[in-house]
This record gives C-alpha cells, structure tokens and sequence, in this order.
C-alpha cells in the first residue's frame, strides 16, 4: 500500500516534526537519522517541499524543515505529496457503459481504501510524538516516536522497509 | 494495494462462482465475462489452480471450477493466490537492533494492513453474490453482483482497473 518513497518522506517528515528547534536540517543530517540513503532522500525533500510540506533553505546553515506545524501536517499530506496515491474506485473497473453504482466486489476494494484514507487524513505528525523527548532514533526500543532528534554516533546502514 | 493480477483473479473467481451449473468453464468464456484479455487470464487461471482455489480439467469439454464452495473461499485467500501480499510490518524497518516494538508511524501503517486483511479474510465469495441471478456482466448496472453469467454477446474490450 505504502511506496518506498512514502515510507522514507514519512520518516524524514518525523524527524523534522521531532527536532528540538525550528533550525533547518540538512539532507545528510535526516538520512543519517532516518538510515535512508542521502542521494535517495534528497529528491523526497524536494519532492516535499515542491508539495508545500517542508521549506527548503540553500547555504551553510541551510536545510529542510517542516513549513507547517506537525499538528498541521496529516499522513494522507505526506502520502499524497510523495506519490503514493491510495487508490479509490470511484467508477465499475471494466468499463461498462451505463453503470452507475460499484459492484459488490469493487465497493469491498473501494471501502478498505476510503478507511485507510480516513485513518491518514484525521491522523497528523503530532499524533505520532509522543512527548517524551531525548531518543536518537525514529524507533526507540519501547516502540515510541522521539520528540527529540540528535546525532551521537554514525548511522547504520539502511534497511529496505517491508512496506 | 490491489495488483492488476489480482484484481483480475477476483474477478474470475467470481464469474465461476456465479455460474449456474458446476460445470467448467473455459478461459475464453471467463476472459469474455470479466473483460480481461485471455492469454493474460490464463495465466491467472493456473496461479488459482496450483494454489487449490480452481480446479483445471484438459480436453474439449475441460476448463476451470471452483475447488471449493463459494462460502469456503475467502478475498483473502485470492490475494495470496495471486500474489498481491498485505504487506504486514512485523519488525522495525530501520533494521534497529533491541528494537522489539514497532513505533507508532510503524504501527499506524502495520494497523491498516491488519484492517485490510482482517476484511479480506472475513468476506467470502458467497458474501459478494446477491442471490438475485440471470445479469450477463460481472458489475451490473445496479452494482450487483451476478449470481449467473452467461454469454449473449461479444465482450466490450477490457480496461486496466484502478485498483
């Protein structure tokens, strides 16, 4: 359901959303932290900012950073700004003229997608915060979300995700 | 979420268990009700069969059958015939050692897929025919499905799905 490209803006938007202050971050900085690679990271980040979800600043002290509030940034935002479109059958996949209404099978496939799209629209980067601050990675080890992103040590290499 | 294979693989299962009599049905006769293209659907066709959804029968009155009864077969059981996999996220997808949890973007997304596939494994081929019979077309024109199909004119040319 999720493309590679969206699971990375996803994390990449999280990290931002944890960060402790409103300064940009650079792509390397986010990659590191994400363990997504920079070449592949960097076009998300444009690909986000082109979608109004970041900001991107050039220079030294240059970088991305979210251009809204977390709370103020959905899931289905991110999705649909990275590509990944969740695909609603608004009308009879085979074509046939003068029908007006999904068959049984087709409003089945229509309504899991309508749910996931509801579930990503009403959920934002906030809810994914857990308020508790201080963890150097996305995922912690008691599963939660950091509020709080800072580089100790080098990343480990990337992973590709199973989603 | 749903591949174009499987899609169609629905859609075939659908037309045999709609099906008036027990009697197999060739690929020609399928692809013609579903409005897929044949040499694709054949494929298809077998991936069920090896797979034990269909059974296949060689010769001039050979072709394909239910294995099993309409109520005995699940969406889910199709999906996984044909390759479309819910993609469940069952450890962390940046590879983190110690990290036993999934964290709460990682579980939002995981939580959907088990949505899906809960519905999916739930809802049986039964559970799409409306009991009402006699419409030539998978979808009909007041979105119901079939629960006979018959040939009384050529196919309309297939369309790729959206889903």
């Amino acid at each position: 359901m999720i493309s590679h490209t969206s699971e990375y803006a996803l994390r990449a938007a999280i990290c931002l959303a944890a960060r402790k202050d409103d300064s940009p971050a650079s792509a390397n900085e986010i990659a590191q932290n994400i363990c997504v690679p920079v070449g592949y990271l960097q076009k998300i980040l444009r690909m986000l900012a082109r979608y109004g979800i970041l900001t991107s600043q050039r220079g030294i002290h240059g970088g991305f950073a979210l251009a809204k509030l977390p709370s103020e940034i959905s899931i289905l935002d991110i999705l649909t700004a990275s590509e990944t479109q969740l695909q609603r059958i608004t009308r009879c996949p085979l074509g046939i003229e003068g029908h007006t209404k999904l068959c049984s099978l087709h409003r089945l496939l229509d309504q899991e997608m309508a749910r996931a799209e509801k579930t990503f629209a009403a959920t934002t980067l906030a809810d994914l915060l857990d308020g508790q601050g201080g963890v150097r990675h996305l995922c912690d080890v008691s599963g939660r979300l950091p509020v709080a992103v800072t580089i100790d040590s080098p990343a480990r290499p990337s992973s590709p995700p199973g989603v």
